[in-house]
């Protein structure tokens, strides 16, 4: 294989929206800087949720502010509603990513909504996004699974990620919220979705029960060429508490550099960011490469 | 898929070797138990390495007399020479392993010999062996790198593998000892060995760097239908001191369960061996999903 993957680095939010320590403003754009100089392209920056719901996210505004704009690199901020979508635009984000949970049980505890209310609100947000030119991601989370519902058909995840797609979202990010996926999952997700819409697919992988890898190589194998990781593989979901997180970014670099494909990043300049992160953090990070080294070492 | 994996479970020998307690017989015992009970029907048990370079598998003859011989179970013994062979006869093991390193320097460490000089050793071995009704497996290790040589190349490895399966071998074992493989790698490897012979083909592989369940699975995607594995995930490298180990059994067993393969194992039976193995070791092991637990959860 001689693809190129893009990373979407998600440590910035994803990665420490659900961590119990709270980073300070400068910290997070420390990490910000780390994982631009490491090659991030497009990084998931803040989140646009209420302050009072996602407290480690309340200074969104100020990281906005702080980041290097010079840099060519694309910043996305999440966003739920067009409150957050209007925060989004005066902080002047580059991308937004908007997340429709495919479980309605899910849906209703993460947005007080059902998940056709949080679709819709999502495509009147994609829409304004993009009369702003802003570039919109839809994500659809519980993609793999449900930690209340269980099994969430697979018909279900495919017709609201290609209504997404034909509602004005510029690539579908289907994403293994609770990290329950394997393979074969990928597979048909993949093949469902391409064979209904020619939007770009991203996937956005947990490295849970450890098949994160796995899954994310299936999807370059399929020729899915954007992928989320999270430095450190920091991260998590509230309503998995013992779980490890996202997919770490230097684990996932490491496996597609070693296959001969090309990332844009630079791996070695990536590794000590899992220290920064445990240090801030106050626990080791779950990444491994950056316990074991890279190979060979030269 | 519809194939059905056997996982040759490690964890009593490969899994205890390398760690820093040296657990008693009663121990060991009740992890064979425990992995039988969980569904094992290979089992490598013991080493009859000397008990002064191996200490923590200087019990062979107390553990193979205190395992339960009436369940079906293959239980195997590392040997790596002659002396080793007459104890593994003498302890009446089911099969037996011989590790052949294909880096020279690695060998030389690990065995105090040359590449040649250990293979040559092993056909002895493994004539002994079937002799006695034996079965035999050659390990082929560091066969994707070496901690001191780096890359080790693709042909060296396939040619020590076809000369293991041509001398005798009923089975090749390619191992990646120190985990640095990835599945263009296991692909390569299981092409190339399949072009030169028809003997039975089996991987191990480590999660050092979070590539062993991709790599299982490439292997499986491949055909290859027999897998070692550890309960716990224990186990490890003493040149990788800061590395997790063997890919974890219940880890495997969620990701191919879940992708609609069989292995004659209960998943949810073997889940507290990683506490008993925690408490035992007095550290927490690598394993996943016992932390996160099984999906969907009825």
């Amino acid at each position: 294989m001689s693809a190129t993957i893009e990373i979407v680095e998600v440590s910035p939010r994803d990665g420490l929206q659900n961590e119990h320590v709270i980073l300070p403003t400068e910290a997070k754009l420390e990490l910000i800087r780390q994982v631009a100089d490491a090659g991030a392209r497009r990084i998931e920056a803040v989140s646009f949720a209420r302050a009072d719901l996602v407290p480690a996210m309340a200074d969104a505004e100020d990281v906005m502010a702080g980041v290097d704009r010079t840099r060519g690199i694309s910043y996305a901020g999440l966003v739920l509603n067009r409150r957050g979508l209007d925060r989004a635009i005066a902080a002047a984000v580059d991308e937004i990513n908007v997340v429709v949970c495919a479980s309605d049980t899910f849906n209703r505890r993460n947005q007080n909504a059902s998940t056709e209310e949080s679709l819709a609100a999502a495509l009147d947000v994609v829409t304004g996004a993009r009369a702003h030119g802003i570039f919109a991601t839809v994500t659809i989370a519980t993609a793999f699974g449900c930690p209340f519902e269980g099994e969430v058909p697979l018909e279900r995840v495919l017709d609201l990620a290609v209504r997404a797609a034909e509602g004005g979202a510029q690539e579908v990010c289907l994403a293994d919220t609770i990290g329950v996926g394997v393979p074969t999952q990928v597979r048909a997700l993949t093949d469902g979705f391409r064979a209904r819409s020619a939007a770009p697919l991203r996937f956005h992988f947990h490295n849970t029960r450890n098949t994160g890898i796995a899954n994310a190589l299936a999807a370059i194998d399929l020729g899915v060429t954007t992928l989320d990781a999270s430095a450190g593989g920091i991260g998590g979901c509230p309503f998995a508490p013992n779980a490890t997180g996202n997919i770490a970014t230097e684990d996932l670099l490491y496996a597609i550099e070693r296959m001969g494909m090309s990332s844009g990043w630079n791996l070695a300049t990536l590794l000590p960011t899992a220290d920064f992160l445990g240090a801030q953090l106050g626990h080791p990070v779950p990444a491994m490469v950056s316990k074991a080294g890279v190979f060979p070492n030269s």
